[in-house]
């Protein structure tokens, strides 16, 4: 299958790779925030998916769903494809917190601040072995 | 099936009932911009649906997506789940286009203009028509 990320995508940190979507993670600290991007060609939104992959991503977003709640039990989980920015569909996962820094508001355009190099290396193997496990137990 | 809908959502206009989801209509002249509410009692987000049922809620909100890109033809559409405000699970569906009001940025939290009576109702009824077509179609 082609797939190649386009730039906006292509700087994040490589988490792991699902059957269907790779998984990011963007570099703010804080919140915990991954991204599910199909791998796929020509993607630019839910639309480009067949029925089939569709549901195949949204079993995909349950496994990474899950994976980050268990780690940081969030107050709620956004979960969002928007690509007015970067029209390759891609799919936000964020755990919000009462009194993190946006809250209630939603995150986008916010500020960004980036994680300690040691401590994003430690919170990306845990979440990659968060989702590997909930793969397993979700399959 | 026990539901009720929540303060913020029992004021939005009713579109139609799909067979997991209540649609309903977000009165902002400013963007088509519809919402899926499953019909379940204690669904804060979407770690409170089965596997099984967030299949379904992917099929409906294919369904949803496809009526609005058939009317509308957007750049782009958002397909989000947030409520850090409204702590029952809704699907934001909603059509932006390229200079839209808010374009590239997202629209939450922004101004609302409401449309005038006899074009909601208008609209209301070509967005329904349009998903029930949809249904049939992707059923």
């Amino acid at each position: 299958m082609a797939f190649s990320l386009t730039t906006g995508l292509a700087q994040k940190e490589f988490i792991c790779d699902l059957p269907f979507c790779r998984v990011l993670f963007e570099d703010n600290a804080d919140y915990p925030w991954i991204f599910l991007v199909p791998r796929k060609e020509n993607v630019r939104n839910m639309l480009d998916l067949t029925t089939e992959e569709r549901l195949t991503l949204m079993r995909e977003i349950e496994i990474c769903e899950r994976a980050l709640a268990n780690i940081y039990h969030p107050t709620q989980t956004n979960v969002a494809m928007i690509g007015n920015k970067t029209p390759q569909l891609h799919v936000h996962i964020i755990c919000r917190f009462k009194g993190d820094l946006y809250w209630p508001d939603t995150v986008w355009g916010g500020k960004s601040r980036p994680y300690l190099t040691t401590i994003k290396y430690q919170t990306i193997d845990r979440i990659k072995k968060e989702i590997l496990s909930c793969q397993k137990l979700l399959s």
